[in-house]
């Protein structure tokens, strides 16, 4: 039986969702409460490996059981063992060729910010903090111009593994918040580091250092060092997973080109 | 030189205010950068001591100094040092013969509540959850039993270690949120785990469980036996600290008894 699970967690106390040979991770509480349950080790399948500091508002993993629970109960079950941080939204079984990876056809993030002249401890953690004015007029017209499908090599760490570096994006846009505002981006897939890389340009943009027209020349440079900044993990969040092609047709139209991992 | 400092601190990955032989604590993480400053060690006193997981919107302390820095630059190079879940507000100097705890003559507390089904792992260790439906009014009319003075002997823990166990409430009361509510008290001065065992008490009339007409009784028993739970700490707010006299009757009227620990 193939069990999907739909999570939120605050990010600040874990070393990112992937298991480490020391220190807390998603994953590890997760497998250590199914361990427990199983007698035998039991491994999960995520959606997406979130790095450390960055927050969840949506995220999947999948695992295969032997064990005879209900749906609910298996919520319940680990709810009851999580820490504070941590919370099981659903649970749902799935077809045994579901795989939460390889069936992620895009996703959401959502970065946010506050603006304000002194720093608030009770933000620390779950947004960035910005002291200056910034022009959001100007980061939204920078911002769109990363819709669509480019070869964001200049966009992401220089430490990105894949082989192919185009994506697709559906969405990408600064929404005002009541204390700043929030960068939403969902596409087919994003590189290491891209959304922070992403807004981290923006920024500058806002600042007035950096002026939306040079994106498209940027995207087509493929250089890195002409995008020097990376925003920091804090203000991440995983805001939602897209598991079919419907339901981002659904948001963004039947137009768009969609990216099937399964197929390739 | 006396120098007042305002801060605030959020305070979950705190084991409290005190200094402790091991772990983070607030006062460990400025006596540490004093130090570094003053090539000696130097000791901050508060006007309160939060408890493990306690946060504080607004905390003073109070430490003597032999270095020439203005107000302004103390705050700049404290904060440039501290991590981000503390914060300096503001610093001053303050007379040789002011101190923070003896020139207290009173307190606020705010304990935040969020009602939901479901956790929110967002709000884990910022305010406290409950499930169950309350009655807010009847919370409320239990909270002004608190208001004046009584022996909260049987509102406080047992290891509380003070002679008098008399205080003052000028203000007990329950404020209506957006997702569920706070609780705000003012007091000349606080027992040990007081408003959690305050809280903890309205929370069984919003329950249905106790009545609001047992207060009288209760405080004339002393029996805190008889008055069995203790809110967690994660929804406990230090809100404001009053240093003159004029701050309180401005708040809550001339006719206040006032509580002066100074000429005690």
């Amino acid at each position: 039986m193939r069990v999907l699970v739909n999570i939120s967690y605050q990010g600040s106390q874990f070393l990112g969702f992937q298991i480490q040979q020391n220190g807390r991770t998603v994953q590890q509480q997760f497998e250590k409460i199914l361990k427990r349950m199983h007698k035998h080790d039991v491994r999960i399948h995520p959606s997406s490996r979130t790095d450390r500091g960055v927050h969840a508002i949506e995220q999947y993993f999948h695992f295969d059981t032997e064990l005879d629970i209900p749906e609910q109960q298996w919520q319940y079950a680990m709810n009851r063992a999580l820490p504070g941080d941590i919370y099981v939204n659903h649970v749902s079984f799935v077809s045994d060729d579901f795989h939460c990876r390889y069936d992620c056809v895009g996703k959401s993030y959502r970065y946010k910010i506050y603006q304000s002249k002194h720093k608030d401890p009770f933000l620390n953690g779950l947004k960035t903090h910005i002291a200056e004015t910034l022009d959001i007029d100007k980061m939204n017209t920078a911002a769109r111009y990363f819709i669509g499908t480019h070869d964001f090599t200049g966009f992401c760490s220089q430490k990105t593994e894949v082989v192919s570096k185009v994506r697709t994006l559906y969405e990408s846009r600064i929404e005002k918040t009541e204390n700043g505002f929030d960068y939403i981006v969902t596409g087919s897939g994003f590189l290491y580091n891209m959304v922070r890389v992403l807004i981290a340009f923006l920024i500058e943009v806002g600042k007035g250092k950096r002026q939306p027209e040079e994106i498209p020349k940027l995207l087509e440079d493929k250089d890195r060092n002409k995008v020097p900044f990376t925003a920091p993990a804090e203000g991440l969040y995983l805001e939602k997973i897209y598991l079919t092609p419907s339901e981002l047709t659904t948001d963004f139209g039947n137009d768009i080109k969609l990216h099937r991992k399964k197929s390739i």
